[in-house]
């Protein structure tokens, strides 16, 4: 078997209802690993700190840049996001799917380093699905909102760099979409080098 | 919605199971249209014209490739078997995913003719597995079975022009594995050139 990782990168606007798909793919796949990034952001309530991300301050992250630790990072709003990178390599190195949910800016990164990663855009059905999807989330101020639509409109720009879009309408079709992107990656051809002398052997 | 259809290639050696994975990839999806082959083999035990294939005779098919209404053929053994253009073409102008089962000499064809489209090996876990299913079938001739093993052994070298690769040991896992390749075929950025637009229409 080829055992060389898989890395998946994993972005869509807030409100796109990407964090519950993901936690639904988890649940029934064993062999992912997710990988949990960093921010300056405050956390919402629930969040755990190393579960949900790693909550640092922003002399911290920015400590981190210039060491050279951080796979990518970006600037989001008024607070910085990024994912560490030796974890990953290692993860990688070991043959592990390894998922990346990372903002949209910090995909293009992602894609420079490791050209054979595979991307995928969630997005919501239409912008005023995701409107009333972030009132009802109820914890953002009005400007708040107004400034996440007019990031995700941008954002949504993006599509056109990925290699899938899951629309998240109905969460069991995204989940089952998203599995069967992972699934299919893993069959390719070029991801199973030695194949050909695999299923020759026993002659 | 992109309303382009997708053409699926799909060949493995004799004795890969590649019509029973087919058939059962045909009862879960409502969305799929089996082309059928033109052949001049005789039918086995069991097998129904216009159903598993067009049986016709050596003269028929010879015309019909004269006529240009081939999309491809192959002579295979001492037999033709090839796919009537019309309704394929057809089918995919209507949006449909058209599945077509064709030989490997067949399958390198069809890729300069649809540079879109999707292709998928079959392939038994190993040669031994292999030929222990021939002699299974009880069908064939000691002659036939050693001539249907190195074709499989050549066959196998073509792997590599694929784009996916299924080992079909446990049957509903290459069913799920069929089913996950189209899906996730169909999600890809690159056949929803409207994808943008629908996103971001209703603002």
């Amino acid at each position: 078997m080829n055992n060389d990782g898989m890395l998946v990168v994993l972005s869509g606007p807030s409100g796109s209802g990407k964090d519950t798909v993901l936690s639904e793919v988890y649940k029934t796949s064993d062999d992912l690993v997710q990988s949990i990034s960093m921010t300056t952001r405050s956390p919402r309530d629930g969040e755990v700190d190393g579960v949900d991300y790693y909550f640092v301050s922003e002399e911290y992250f920015l400590n981190a840049i210039d060491d050279g630790r951080m796979l990518e990072y970006a600037k989001y709003g008024t607070n910085y996001y990024g994912t560490p990178k030796e974890p990953v390599d290692n993860w990688l190195r070991s043959g592990k799917t390894v998922i990346l949910k990372i903002e949209v800016q910090g995909a293009e990164n992602i894609k420079k380093l490791y050209s054979d990663c595979v991307s995928i855009f969630i997005t919501p059905p239409s912008l005023s699905v995701l409107e009333k999807r972030l009132r009802l989330r109820g914890t953002e101020q009005e400007e708040d909102i107004v400034r996440r639509l007019n990031t995700a409109c941008d954002e949504l720009q993006k599509i056109k760099y990925y290699d899938y879009v899951v629309i998240n309408d109905a969460l069991v079709n995204a989940v089952e979409e998203v599995k069967s992107i992972i699934l299919a990656e893993k069959l390719k051809v070029s991801r199973r080098k030695n194949i050909i002398s695999e299923v020759t052997k026993n002659v």
